[in-house]
């Protein structure tokens, strides 16, 4: 047996010290030279996700330069940030921003229903216009400032990383000569993936995301999916004409918002097929879902003694986002009556007033450590919006989820989780009834299929041979190591629609096809008449 | 200063050998409970990658049982081999599959460009008929001996791991229910890949394989690959008729090889975006290529110190693969003249007569260890066939090559070769001439175009987050342990032709649309003869 004494002990531990110095170099070690990183400005909870990512290049010794405009509501500098924020200017101000959030917020939760969907398209519209031109004013707070445009030549950048929520990351690329990565979760119904991307996406089997349809879908089904991809096409069009003008203006000649967009050479989008409809995609398309996504700390002494509190019921998890903390009292009252008829215990996120009817099982917290609650083994169900992160962070942990949609993108989201058995969703917050609420959390705490299905999408989110967030990273600094990735973009970039479509091709085909039976029909028609002819000619001479 | 005596140093040395025997546990550590895998029967070059995968999943702790049949001509059971190889009859001979490759080799090699277009369809038709009935006999073999069937079905297999080429595999797997692995480089024009696996392959960009065009086609190209795809698709269509009836007879209900296919779970393509164009996938398709792929390994002493005499002109690698190593006296002189006028030093693998034109330069020897060759840093230059295994380890080293291809894929590999700036390639083997040859090895060895290309070729190779080796043993046990990969599966594979192209939605839309604009042209039509009658009327009347 090995015996070990005190100086045996000490180069023991010289030897442990070196094993662990030389991990932690393996973890820390940047395979390329370490690069510079300019990161493009996005707002709200795109903003979370990227900042992970952005954590992650710095740990591994990348310098990372952020932008971001005086207008920022979201992006604040905060002294524990280890990236630089280069700020500029922009004549919209940050009220602004609020007002366009408060109005589309408003719009979306409250008036939407009560409006034909002639109106809704042209409030749609114009919302989207108001937009456009606040990001057109953030543009030229970057690039007409030729003081910010020479010291971002001079920062020998080696990418530009965007969530492409605002244009124009693709023309500082172009203008810093460097390769261009974005990463976002999706466009309107895939527009910008489908168009700019080249992704394919045959409206047979791949829904247009915020469709609400699955990619199982009914003859009608389909109808309405191909109607849905033709319509939001058409509103994109004309929707980015006026950044293709601002493009073209800038450039000094005829190109797009689409073409300059389609030139990224990586596309990080944040989904995997936990969550996603598998369909088809493009090797310089990686699927990173749950980045953010980690394991549960301790809570809480107060919050960890309540949840025991709940014994064999366990508990359930409630927030409606980082958005929306607030609602109509009827709302709330209505909401907690509900919850004050099951057995477990729930945790709610609220801040607004107290319900009148809110129950003893049931604690109002101004904030909850959501992904920790999630983890913890008492939660039985997650009452969600259906945000991305907080899908995700369910899906990582294994947690069925009761689904109250509230706007953009979280009914669609939420149908990707009612398809594939993880969540029973109620129809919207306004019209939710206490009974509904309770038979909803009774299913999922008594049916077992949901808290099975939870815990196979789970399965399907760890079980990859590479994290998401690994890969990220890994992708971003491939593309600095190699100064793109041109190798993996599909030619059909280079091609016309009708080029793609081969529809060149079919009408030659079909031309010439056309011209050799119409030969064959006149050469046949001629023997036939030749022949008759002279027997005619023949038997009358006879 | 760290001070280390004797009795330290076998301290340090236990430490380490703990570290090292972790670290082995790491390399063999089983995620899911090792299980048992069945392998399909195949042959030639096929199997040496399927090996490789095989030897990875016994390290880790797997049991490999090979199904082999009596006719096998290269899966010949080794003392070494760690696998179990379940042996069953056929009523084919070894001979009558040696008799085919020879008469497939003689028509590819030297027949081929005696014939016709048509006669060429037929001699290939014929022979494709010839294999499909040598497959059914293999189909035969295993699913017509109830002895064997019962001894898989009690073999309690985890998941069928099988290279297509031939048929059955997917009976199989369906019989003894279990999940099914394909892991293939390529179909003929992909017709498997988008015909069974419904993998999207525009022909505006995505060359047919074997149809010798790339990624960037012009008008005519396009035309000559839509072709090629519809009179492949005609082909398998009608080759495989015999496969349908098989297994519809099997099945005692109608269903078609491409049907069954198609339940795949998995698909490891064996190829990369070094070699392949980048185009559309799905997420249950990796791309493995390479996986055979290893460092270089020292020479035998001799072969080295002939390396070593070539100074700093280095050597030519010159091999046409493990099938052809004889050639007609002429063409071997032909050959040999032409590497007598270059500087390097030339390694010739070749089992035929010694050429009188060979030159001092120039070494003939029965085997060469191609991979350690190519991975020398006196190589300069590979004289290959083309097939995919030698590509690859050209790719892995680096090194730029000069194609003569011979028959199958192998003049379309090196068009992939020639397209990425990494090789030169000569039309065919009879009508190369000695200055052909000088001239593409010149090029080679004094362009540094062509080392360079091969170099980018080789970092794109290593630079990924994977091994192709390890990759395709993560989604192998991926299968599994998770009894399949059913969330990676697109619902194309549920969907009519028509319906996956939106035919019958686009029918009911023009439908609707020429209703439409009927019934407000009637009415329209209505409204204006109304109105100029009642007007005419008037006038009449006044």
């Amino acid at each position: 047996m090995l015996r070990l004494d005190k100086e045996d002990l000490s180069v023991y531990l010289a030897v442990m010290r070196f094993v662990v110095w030389f991990l932690s170099l393996l973890t820390v070690f940047c395979p390329a030279e370490c690069g510079n990183v300019l990161v493009w400005y996005t707002e709200g909870s795109h903003w979370i996700n990227l900042k992970i990512v952005l954590e992650t290049l710095i740990d591994r010794g990348h310098n990372v330069t952020v932008l971001v405009p005086d207008a920022a509501l979201f992006m604040k500098a905060k002294e524990s940030d280890r990236f630089s924020f280069q700020h500029f200017s922009v004549s919209t101000s940050a009220q602004d921003m609020q007002d366009f959030l408060d109005e589309l917020l408003n719009f979306s939760v409250y008036e939407m229903d009560q409006l034909n969907l002639l109106q809704i398209q042209m409030k749609f519209y114009n919302l989207a216009s108001k937009h456009q031109d606040m990001s057109i004013s953030y543009c030229d707070g970057i690039l007409k400032s030729p003081e910010l445009m020479d010291k971002l030549r001079n920062g020998k950048f080696d990418v530009v990383l965007s969530d492409p929520i605002y244009p124009c990351s693709d023309i500082v690329a172009v203008e810093l000569n460097v390769p261009l990565v974005f990463t976002f979760r999706f466009s309107i119904a895939h527009a910008v993936e489908r168009m700019c991307g080249q992704i394919p996406a045959p409206p047979s089997f791949v829904p247009g995301s915020m469709s609400k349809l699955t990619d199982k879908m009914s003859f009608t089904e389909r109808i309405i999916n191909m109607l849905f991809y033709l319509s939001q096409d058409a509103f994109c069009i004309i929707a980015w004409k006026k950044f293709d003008n601002y493009y073209t203006e800038y450039f000094g000649r005829p190109t797009s918002y689409c073409e300059m967009m389609g030139k990224a050479d990586f596309w990080l989008i944040r989904n995997y097929w936990d969550f996603e409809f598998p369909r088809p995609f493009l090797p310089n398309f990686k699927y990173v879902g749950g980045l953010h996504c980690t394991p549960a700390k301790p809570l809480p002494k107060d919050m960890e003694e309540f949840v025991q509190s709940s014994g064999d019921d366990g508990i359930v998890v409630f927030s409606l986002g980082s958005m929306i903390d607030k609602m109509p009292k009827e709302t709330s009252n209505m909401i907690a009556s509900g919850l004050a008829q099951i057995p477990q215990k729930v945790l709610w996120r609220y801040g607004g007033e107290k319900p009148d009817t809110l129950g003893a099982n049931t604690r109002i917290y101004k904030w909850i450590p959501q992904n920790d609650l999630l983890g913890h083994p008492k939660t039985r169900a997650f009452i969600t919006h259906g945000g991305t992160n907080g899908i995700y962070e369910a899906i990582y942990h294994g947690v069925p989820m009761v689904g109250i949609p509230l706007f953009g993108d979280q009914a669609d989201n939420l149908v990707h989780m009612k398809a594939k058995g993880a969540a029973v969703v109620m129809d919207n917050i306004k019209t939710t009834q206490p009974q509904d609420l309770v038979d909803g959390l009774n299913a999922m705490i008594n049916d077992p299929s949901y808290k099975e299905n939870a815990m196979r999408l789970s399965r399907i989110h760890h079980d990859r041979p590479v994290k998401p967030l690994d890969e990220s990273v890994f992708w971003i600094e491939f593309v600095m190591r190699n100064k793109g990735a041109k190798h993996l973009r599909v030619e059909a970039h280079n091609l016309t629609w009708y080029q793609y479509h081969c529809l060149d091709v079919f009408a030659f085909l079909i031309t010439v096809l056309t011209l050799v039976l119409y030969v064959v029909f006149k050469m046949c028609k001629f023997f036939i008449m030749r022949c008759c002819f002279s027997s005619k000619r023949k038997s009358k001479k006879e």
